[in-house]
């Protein structure tokens, strides 16, 4: 498994928050470590930013039947697969939840008292599912484009059952909106969607998040963005600002 | 030639200006792109950012005899090569000067009439040379860690005689200082240069440029940046500040 990590410079023996950057569909740590924007500000702000693979990877590692985008290889979903061929590999949540947190904390200057972690498309649904699971870890959560109802939209409809089962019980737990209303909590929660994004209305629906956080008094800060769509450019534009608030609520 | 070029959002029919970026030693264009942190500030000022490579490339493209990093492939130093064997492919001034902004003008929206150049290191050279050779063409010059003084130092004595011949004389049209002490004039420079820099001493030497910019009356604004080093976390900390620059100086 290859991840970036970008650490500022610090003073010798100082432990540095970490901010955890989750990826979307298609992508490697590579794609937000060339076009993210978050050195600088992560230099001026101190915060050490790390990058994941978006699924495992190598020859040996199953990929979709049918070579699609979005499933398999590129497309983990950060859950653990209890499906054959795909759960020996396929355990992204095990990765971002214990595995890569233990490697980081052993070679680099982390302090993981203060973690934070933000994501965009499939890995938004990585950041909330995980930060809500885990609300020990994090002080800070934010997204950009989040997938927020993977129960409710045919992206997940198409993968959960070939990595979970067909027990839709199972898949609450990777789901941010059932997660919220089974009772997990988040003290706030800045999301970043574009209004001219392709996926919005039928993949993204922040609507059900609005939602289920107004019913459970969770501080949604959605601020629809005026022409941006799903790239890049869109998370380039508002990496500043996401961090910033990262830093603030990190301490 | 690859190069790589960034056009932000602009209204239909819009001309922008452009700014181009010239890369340092061993770089290609995918340096600055992935790690020059340009995009969100060249969206807000409206500026095409255009970063060509630094020399020719192809398997017929022939190399400096030793595989060293400062001659031959990765290493053109903005110069027209007279010499065998380099003078069939080695024609970087001319790709810069002409080639490459008459694809541009015809295939993207460039305003020809605001150009502005920067560059880093070797890059810087080529920005600062070529602007002094044509201040007709550009109203707005900035450098990281430029090399100025080629006739000065290893780097360049070690080159220029195998691109351009042992006779020094036509050495001086690359030469920052020598072309300002022959009557050259930019308009402004700022100029950005870590005080960390491993090469700042041999190789780069901007006490020199100071000293002929202060005869010949051109303002040059030095900022010598303590901690910083000759690397891309340098460039990308200050890019924003030279963009802005640029910008203000295009109208």
């Amino acid at each position: 498994m290859a991840f970036s990590i970008d650490v500022p410079p610090h003073r010798q023996g100082a432990k540095l928050p970490v901010v955890w950057y989750l990826s979307g569909l298609t992508c490697t740590h590579a794609n937000v470590t060339e076009k993210g924007e978050f050195r600088r500000a992560c230099a001026e702000l101190g915060l050490i930013f790390v990058a994941p693979d978006t699924s495992p990877r190598g020859e040996g590692v199953p990929d979709g039947p049918d070579g699609a985008y979005d499933f398999g290889l590129g497309a983990g979903f950060y859950v653990d697969a209890t499906q054959a061929p795909f759960a020996d590999n396929y355990r992204m949540r095990s990765y971002i939840e214990a595995e890569l947190p233990a490697l980081i904390a052993e070679h680099f200057p982390a302090d993981m008292i203060r973690q934070g972690i933000m994501g965009h498309s499939m890995g938004g649904h990585g950041a909330l599912t995980i930060a809500l699971r885990n609300p020990d870890r994090f002080r800070s959560v934010s997204a950009f484009a989040p997938i927020v109802a993977p129960t409710h939209v045919s992206w997940c409809k198409k993968v959960l059952p070939r990595y979970l089962g067909e027990d839709a019980t199972g898949w609450r737990q990777h789901d941010s909106v059932a997660l919220i209303e089974d009772g997990a909590h988040l003290p706030e929660l800045p999301v970043d969607q574009g209004e001219e994004d392709q996926f919005l209305p039928e993949q993204l629906r922040p609507g059900l998040l609005d939602a289920a956080c107004k019913v459970t008094g969770i501080p949604l800060m959605l601020r629809l963005q005026p022409g941006y769509d799903h790239s890049y450019y869109f998370i380039s534009t508002f990496m500043e600002d996401h961090l910033r608030g990262h830093a603030e609520r990190l301490g």
